[in-house]
């Protein structure tokens, strides 16, 4: 009976207490990115699907290797003890699809974890759809406490499938570093090891579907420039400005829902701007005309022709230095 | 066996009753907000992740302090006797992604845990976009006995990460407070930690998206005084109502879905008010000019160059008055 | 052992058998409403937050008050008999916040459960926005045995908080009945607890930015009655139509999403077809002009005037008095 | 303990065997809808809350009736056997809102279970809005095993309750079949009871909300038939052209979502062309006047009068025969 | 007690241990498709509900068939060693309705599970509406050792239901194969069983609902070709793209939300494009008309007439020869 209590004690320090208590145990940590399920800039956050590798030595469990173990021993969690890591910038908890744990012969701990959870990342999304951003899974170790686990880079499980996909994105290159750092909550320091990667986003369609469509209703906007007819100018221009309006409801569920100006709200700005400055130049052209002032309308109309578009042309340079440059 | 049974009922007292019976336990309670997650103001509700501190001294788990325990010691939730608190506007129960429960030699107990859940919270949008809220978290004791807990502001853990953000808005001042309130519900005493953070809502994007294109529309629409052609006048002022109207179709997702009116709301209705009342002064015109008064009409259109854009500025200063002061 | 054995039946028939089996529970029931989470006219349901009281008497749980039970003894769900009380008409199940029972020294237990749930309760919104919806929580025994478990109401435990709101709705009194009626499904008697609160839908916004904006829409559409010019008058009309469509997609979202005519919705078909009378009225004016009766059309004009104001007020009171009398 | 074991087997072969292994067991199985709580026509699935009656025979469990337990004994589910059903067409599986099960003293089992899930069933809106549709529960048993159960259709537990309404539809009939057919899966016999429940949609309000503005639209773009104006009459086509796919838009919400073409995406189909035709008549008779032909223009004018209309209301009665009928 | 320790030991030895360590288990797998209830573009993912037949010799449970068995034993998971397989594109996990073990006199053990699941499998939409997509479903071994266990293809029980639908789409064949294959995560070989199925979109109602509508949108504004009168050409094309923006509104929600062109949005843009150079033409017939050039633009209308549907067509020829072939 005492050698069962004894037992149990044994394998309650196996599971609860650290291996070599007089120095901090070091793991070699390893993120390993499955696939992204989503992305909203609103919320600022993704949900990432992906490995998390932990390798560490626990020289209690070292055993002899023989056939019927095959080099290495499994185990379930709860059985060992496991450093106690948590992402810092996950929603809630990351959900874990399943654990692997294997154990080699000179009591080195293979952790191997499939996860998937809901971080939160800042976004900038100024320069849409022109952006790029980088995402970031932070781990840490709730103890707080430096003294016991030490976070190392694991370079050679850190990575990203090659079939990882986000939709509408470009993904780039990630990078992994283990730092300590003083904590913001409470006056202690913090064990994190940080993965980024890199997205950028693919402008492609956001070119030929809106801003092509967008330029098209203000080149036939300034055909005004051309036409003589009030009557015919006043559809002219005002069914262009209809049209502006009406296609920024067609790609209003393009555009990013955030709360800040982006390069794309101020694109659409400045077509509204130069269809009303349109609008207001027929105006004026009718009232000279009325007025018997024809030849000065008529040189009005002739220098339209080029400033609307120049001046079109360089608000976008300016817009395109603010935002993008 | 005695003895075991005694350890058994020691260990239940540890966990079910309160330290120190004759007297209440003084509760220091922090709040530390990590981050926002959502915010509904249609349910006038928001999500939000963070920290919940609670500091008490428990006599009974004080120890000795040696080279093993580090100066404190680790217990799990169910261990010992913890102060049952909840939050009285969360919906449903806060989650929680972990507690760590950590005594010091003397018997203070140190509870850190990292909670997320969604609060209600009173919220008028009425000033939308140019509105603030005053967001709030209860926490209470579930007992309603004011004998048995205490709670004191912790004002070292009371804050919130520099990293938290909520689109949209800026985040203000966060306040906290400990008081001892009537229960509404039961004839008791209840004991609240409130816990108030103050946003301003960012209305920069809401000026530039939705307020300049609108002064856009009513600024073309106003041309109609200087032309003399009915034709277009009417084309003018109907595809500048149906553009106001479409542009509210832009918009209609940026909008709070509250069930009130708001600031935007009466500047949008003043908008359609004002092209309307621009429509039928051109069909007064042109009855007038059917009916030969061609001098009286051209008055008229004097008159409104400068009738109406004062008109729209002056009920633009009373809805200001209205709803901003 | 047998003594242990005994303790375990009692303790067993503490928590499973019903006290004083001879005569029914009366059992003195309480709802009181904390808040609204949704209201869905589209599903007939609503979300609600509440607490749920129950008191009944259990003569073996009666002991002698001293010093250190202050009165009042706690316990935990599953350690005593509770009356096993559902909603019927909840989806599913409610969800428990937290639970708290507290028997007096007399055997007095008193429940007190926060609870939420999503309810069913038939709505009629034939008359929005000028509806108002009775809602309803409805508690049963599932043992379906008046035998054994009574309803009474507790008044003093019924009520609302005085925070609780719902966007867009006035919250009116509430009433609870208790009553015994026959089972549909089966053939038994069933015992109720009928919780009913009023709403009161807040109609002013929907007026505001709905009634108002289609009512201007249609005082324009009126002027071809004042105007002679047929281009013209084209114009006036079918941008009033579109106007009419394009202000409906506008509102879309905040009509209720059901499957038969409302009010707003005889409304908006009212306005659609005096603006398609309207236009063909013009087209016989100017089918008139052009067959050489301008006298007639002149009359025609003079006589729609008034005629099309006073039909569509007339339709609206017929409307009025189908809907909302 | 050679007693213990025994009575620990009894209770296992009790909650694991079924009774009388000889034969197979005859379960009269009754399904008692409760309400609708979504029906979502592009998935062809629906929520269901009801009730699941099951009776059976179990000879072991037979009593002797006495005063104390009311002539019927109370189980909860794991302490005797129960026949394994689930339902073939529920997504994952069934919730289970509570059970209840009773025992006569001749060993009659009464299994009584509310519960909602979400089942699949084809369905075919080809003729929207005018469908109706056929919802099936499929209950099997996964034993597959046509000697161990026998599914009969209890009649006095199959039905519906008087207060269950789906929004936009009359509900129907409800039938109940008991059949063994060859599982499509595997070779093996499957037992089934098959409930079915009749709906027939409310169209109403898609008539007075959908088909009659559109119905409107056309007949006034049908007056360009007796203008003679082509500037009023462009802008008459045009408008009609533009506010049925305006309203088309108010209206996309209300149509289902799904993949094949409905009668009333054919409607709207010939309500463009039939537009767009009066479109092509009016350029033509601008030609034929330009050509100097008014007379062979005012010609075409007269048949298109009738022409327009009676082929609209031809295209219409083959639509609906195609679909309809 | 020697026995019983020895009795656990055997247990835990046929849950843990596999059958026969001396060389791999086979492992015959079948999948069968129930039915899909989600299909999302966007992300890429589909939901599936079916079977998971896995088959495999475990001689330790053979045993002597007597009537009492009935040709089969039935287990429950954890009474008897399973293989670990999981799905390696599920998100998170696969969700399993209920399992069915069933081992035969000679030790074959038969395993079947309802699952259902959300999976992610590439998909290319470039082709839409006229796309076919190839959907995976990866089933892997965790332990990655394919010493352990070998996949095979049970093509009696791989297949589908006849009444599995996915609304919008022709499902077409289902394929299966075995394979080992490294690691992209770790250096280690993995066993994999694929099952492919094939789905053709159901193209007619997209043709219908989308691409005749805007034909006839394209060939209404093909008109102006045929009319002189400047004011009413400057209507017809200009709402010609406003219907054809109107109809990009309606039509949005039916086209998929991705990041990529698509063959309907080149159609769409080249839409968009032919009617913006229709109203270019029309102002430089004005122009030539003003300048008193009528013969020239005579001359360019007759061209027009032929060279714009011409240029239409082979615009869209291009846009196939690129997207669809």
């Amino acid at each position: 009976r005492a050698q069962e209590t004894n037992s149990k004690t044994t394998k309650s320090q196996l599971t609860e207490v650290r291996p070599n208590l007089s120095e901090p145990t070091q793991v070699s940590v390893g993120i390993y990115l499955v696939d992204f399920d989503k992305f909203d800039e609103q919320n600022e956050s993704f949900k990432l699907d992906g490995y998390l590798f932990l390798t560490w030595k626990d020289q209690r469990l070292a055993f002899q290797a023989n056939q019927n173990n095959l080099g290495s021993k499994t185990y379930k969690p709860g059985e060992i003890w496991l450093p106690d890591v948590h992402f810092a910038n996950v929603e809630l908890k990351r959900e874990k699809a399943y654990t692997q744990i294997k154990v080699n012969p000179d009591g080195t701990v293979n952790y191997k974890e499939r996860f998937k959870g809901t971080f939160k990342s800042e976004m900038d999304v100024r320069r849409f759809p022109f952006d790029r951003q980088k995402l970031k899974l932070v781990l840490e170790s709730p103890l707080n406490d430096t003294e016991q686990v030490i976070f190392n880079v694991d370079k050679s499980k850190t990575g990203r499938s090659s079939e990882a996909f986000l939709t509408g994105w470009k993904i780039g290159e990630q990078n992994a570093v283990a730092e300590i750092t003083k904590s913001e909550v409470e006056n202690i320091e913090e064990n994190q090891y940080i993965y980024e990667i890199d997205l950028f986003r693919d402008s492609d369609s956001y070119f030929w579907n809106i801003i092509v469509p967008l330029l098209l209703i203000i080149a036939v906007s300034f055909t005004v420039f051309w036409s003589r007819s009030f009557e015919s100018n006043t559809v002219i221009s005002f069914s262009s400005l209809l049209s502006a309006i009406a296609f920024n409801i067609v790609i209003a569920e393009e555009l990013p829902k955030v709360a800040y100006l982006t390069f794309i709200n101020g694109f659409i700005l400045i077509s509204y701007l130069v269809i009303c400055l349109a609008i207001i130049q027929i105006v004026i052209k009718h009232y000279l005309n009325a007025e018997k002032k024809e030849d000065i309308s008529m040189k009005m109309d002739r220098i339209c022709r080029w400033l609307f578009p120049t001046s079109f042309g360089i608000s976008n340079l300016i817009l395109i230095l603010i935002f993008l440059i």
